[in-house]
């Protein structure tokens, strides 16, 4: 989308809207088209500094200085739209889908209700889709429509400390920008939020130079729902089933938040329904005011001039969590401020002792109940949904915080095939293979050694989760891959080459709740590896590894002897002949020979 | 820092500062205070429509509009910081230096000098730091310092196709944001573009709500340089040597930019001069406008309605590169469309007709000269400061495009160690092995074995660079990373597990050159995955991968043999035992026997 701005016209057509009279689009421009007012008429280049430039074509000061201006934030992501999900035509229709169903689903839990979200993908053309989502949220009201769908940075969640899927205000503006970059057509939004047959309907396209919304139509319409809001999000795309996929995002929500009801409708017509698997709703995450811990010196004088409280102690008490009048007095007394010093008073002296002094007083740490996890139940029967295995184990930590930021971490794990499949031969074979010595059993380990070699090799699969949304990409830029390549598997009898994954028949679930998660990237895709939340996430897998290492001993047990048999199997042929050699046998005996060597290496092996 | 704002308080800070006088506060903070304006005076919830809430706590459409609000770039990366490369201190510290240096050379190399900048860290307390970066550059005119240093999203780079370090306009205002938010200090710039022994020196602290620069200071000051720009940052820091430190990204940068001197003062004191190794900058990247084919129909819709050219051949000719008259003229054929059509007449089937013809129609590749190798000989000179090595081999791609935007790519190896190195012993012994079996020569291939051992447990070091800057973090995010990873090693005789990179005696080095490369996060640590751009990583890589591979055979049947005598070895005195069991020899003859069965065994393995 840069290309559509190449330097020259772009600040021909600045200075055109600049001149505009202050009109709709001239005050809804802001602020990337002000600033050229500003600027003074560009310079004749001879008037420039003797630069000391080798050639003309080289800049100087002042003809850079004609080149910088503000960029707008849409214009910023819309040459950088893989920030937000978009790097690809498959990429764009999961992004696209999950913006939106997260902020149904967000709606639906804020306002009580128990979310039931619709999704249609419709194949417009080989690279043309059409992405519908409808839930039965508490609808969104007339005036505010155009710029949570047509403006980024816009929204409710940012301002605030509480745990939701969406924080930003850019998600599902952007899906928006990118229809209209790939497709031209704009976003159509219906929306009602009292029902009586009639909803509001809206065609939108965002203005990426002003980061505002163009409205093409604003109109009532029928509609039979008493609440709720539909999106419909025209866009280049590609649909393809399998891991990343919508399907398997659907899927993996519906895991991590029984309480939803999904109905999806794919582009080639499969239909698939995902019933709430349970009544009642999450509990209600609880906003928090920001832990004093968290807070930085800056960041404090900030809030000192922003203030409304009137003391000093006042405004400890009123801005903060877990600041009661006492804890307040004894940050004072430590400061060395008076109680009753006035806020304006304070100097950016007073400012860093207060500062200096939170840190050397006891302070509660935060609420806990402004993150709500999934649960240790709930994770199992999730997982067992994904993979059938022989043994699962969960656990959830107990709040943290980061950045004053309260958080949690959960993870669980599944390991091994269930009862009776395959796989479980080698176990039993090696059991009473001592005793038999027959072809088929050894034929039976052989296979049994190759498959275990097998597993050995695959990696193990890992589901992240944050705020119960589904994390499917970037898995390699993730706090959670980091915390589970960097925590020893070893130790609890699975194999790992150093920085991998772990190997064998293991699947890993880890879920990060917080009122504020640190992506790494807008997309939301992998988590940022804050020291606080990598070392709550190495003792949740701990956790789980160490119950998982109790149940693996055996069967490693088992893979060695497997292992120690296949080397002699391998060996004794070569050393049959080389025996033949020495002690010039027949074949008769050195096959007599071999057997008997056999048996008594498999008992050494055993004493 | 969103802690500041706790949804109560910043509502009523907004609506304050809304209603003041538009004085320069009020006219400055756009576009947050304005939408609470709009807002109708809070409804008593009772008010609010009869929502099918389960409690009073739950949120109504209402409510949840009143808490919609803007959200400024500068408050959304206070936030997010970590997407800027400030997730903790110690990276902070790099982030900062990095920013600084990065705009110095590309300041430099714009105008045409070779660059010469002074990096000083010192330190005033525990946590606290203080950056100090010098460069010899034309400096900034006088205007456009605040808005450089103190705004988000302002610069001269975004808006143009062109190679260069910088491209977001974010970097070093975001420093300061980090240093003011952590200390509270303002940013302290000194600059000149024509010296006479003065400069401007200004201090400045951004205002994230409005996401603009209040000055502090605005003076002249003495300076004895001709012309340059100096930049100083407080900030919340950690100093650490070692892997992704300051010092080594310095290094890193010396190797990929010879023309660069760099004079560096640690905090401990130490001082590091990285001398210009040649005496010539790298030729000036030419800027370029947007290639055709990278176009998407809603971006050609904007153009269209955008650009001042009258008629639709000129627009094509004018607004894309590589489009002469002729392919103009064959484009409007394919699309049926007249030559001379008006612009202003296009609807959007005519936009549609235009993409489609376009890319129908046979259009030379964009010009290659706007992306400079750092050149294969260039690269292993580089390699070979870091690691001495064996074998060297380097390529440099043919340019590529992504997008519509021209890209490079170039790779280096460093293979196995020197010679006259220790680990040269193993071949040799294995050489001679066969024929002598004396006990210090087995310890020595033991010894060696253990050694190759190792060393195949030991991943390669990969060394990543997007236009010329080194990039220190997020390697597993990396488009870089996943086509080494992806790339099979093992048909280069490396040992590699699934999904890993290859391990063993190796450095690899990567460099990708755009005019606009695709990052992962703003903080430019890591290349997105174009599947252009993993097409041609996968090409530079296997080329050097195969020179790679001619060379180590002979080591890898050196260490198979290792392998295969050292299994042998491991068994032999079982087998004795063994025998002693079936055949009840003596001890005497048992260690004949296993002597005689090595030589035989040495034997018979080698015919």
């Amino acid at each position: 989308m840069a290309k559509k701005t190449t330097r020259k016209s772009s600040a021909q057509r600045r200075s055109q809207r600049a001149s505009k009279p202050a009109g709709k689009a001239g005050a809804k421009a802001k602020p990337a088209p002000k600033k050229p007012v500003k600027a003074p008429p560009p310079q004749p280049v001879e008037a420039a500094p003797p630069a000391p430039a080798k050639a003309p074509k080289y800049a100087t000061a002042e003809s850079m200085a004609k080149a910088q201006r503000s960029i707008s934030v849409s214009e910023f992501f819309a040459k950088n739209r893989h920030l937000l999900g978009f790097d690809n035509p498959r990429k764009a229709l999961l992004t696209t889908v999950k913006e939106a169903v997260d902020n149904s689903l967000d709606a639906c839990e804020e306002a009580g209700i128990a979310p039931v979200v619709e999704i249609e993908i419709a194949q417009l053309s080989e690279t043309h889709f059409k992405v519908i989502v409808t839930d039965n949220g508490p609808g969104i009201v007339r005036r505010q429509i155009p710029n949570v769908f047509g403006q980024l940075l816009y929204g409710s969640k940012f301002h605030r400390l509480r745990m939701s899927r969406g924080q930003q205000g850019i998600g599902i503006s952007a899906a928006g920008m990118y229809g209209l970059l790939t497709t031209g057509r704009p976003v159509r939004i219906t929306s009602s939020t009292r029902g009586r047959g009639k909803a509001h309907f809206y065609e939108l396209q965002i203005d990426t130079r002003s980061n505002r919304p163009d409205i093409i139509t604003d109109t009532e319409t029928d509609w039979d729902r008493p609440h709720g809001t539909r999106v419909e999000i025209e866009l280049e795309a590609k649909y393809q089933r399998g891991r990343q996929s919508v399907d398997d995002y659907l899927e993996q929500t519906a895991i991590a938040n029984p309480h939803v009801t999904l109905a999806y409708k794919a582009p080639d017509g499969r239909e698939a329904r995902y019933e709430a698997g349970v009544k009642d709703l999450p509990p209600l995450p609880r906003e928090i005011r920001p832990h004093p811990y968290g807070v930085e010196l800056g960041v404090l004088i900030k809030m000192l001039q922003d203030t409304r409280a009137k003391s000093v102690q006042q405004f400890l008490t009123s801005e903060f969590s877990r600041v009661s009048p006492r804890v307040a007095k004894e940050i004072l007394a430590t400061a060395g401020i008076r109680d009753n010093a006035r806020v304006r008073s304070m100097g950016g002296d007073d400012a860093k002792a207060i500062y200096h002094a939170v840190q050397k007083t006891k302070i509660l740490a935060p609420a806990t109940d402004c993150v709500v996890p999934i649960g240790e139940e709930q994770l199992i029967a999730g997982l067992r949904q994904v993979v059938p295995a022989e043994f699962f184990t969960a656990t959830t930590r107990r709040p943290a915080v980061y950045r004053g930021n309260p958080f949690l971490i959960e993870a669980a794990v599944a390991y091994g095939r269930p009862e009776g499949e395959p796989a479980a031969a080698p176990a039993a074979g090696a059991g009473d293979g001592d005793e038999d010595d027959s072809d088929d059993v050894h034929a039976a380990h052989a296979k049994a050694v190759e498959q275990e070699q097998q597993e050995q090799g695959q990696l193990a699969r890992l589901i992240r989760f944050a705020n119960r949304v589904p994390l499917l990409y970037q898995q390699g830029a993730c706090a959670i891959t980091k915390a589970v390549t960097a925590t020893n598997w070893k130790s609890y009898g699975l194999a790992q080459s150093r920085g991998a994954l772990p190997s064998g028949p293991l699947t890993i679930v880890v879920h990060m709740a917080s009122v504020w998660v640190p992506f790494t990237s807008e997309s939301k895709e992998a988590v940022a590896s804050y020291p606080e939340v990598l070392k709550e996430l190495r003792l949740a897998l701990q956790e789980c590894g160490r119950k998982l290492g109790q149940h693996i001993r055996k069967t490693v047990r088992v893979r060695q002897e497997l292992k120690k048999r296949s080397y002699i199997e391998k060996y004794i042929p070569a050393i049959g002949e080389a025996l033949r050699d020495i002690l010039d046998l027949k074949d008769r005996q050195v096959d007599k020979l071999c057997t008997d060597l056999k048996t008594v290496l498999e008992r050494t092996r055993k004493l």
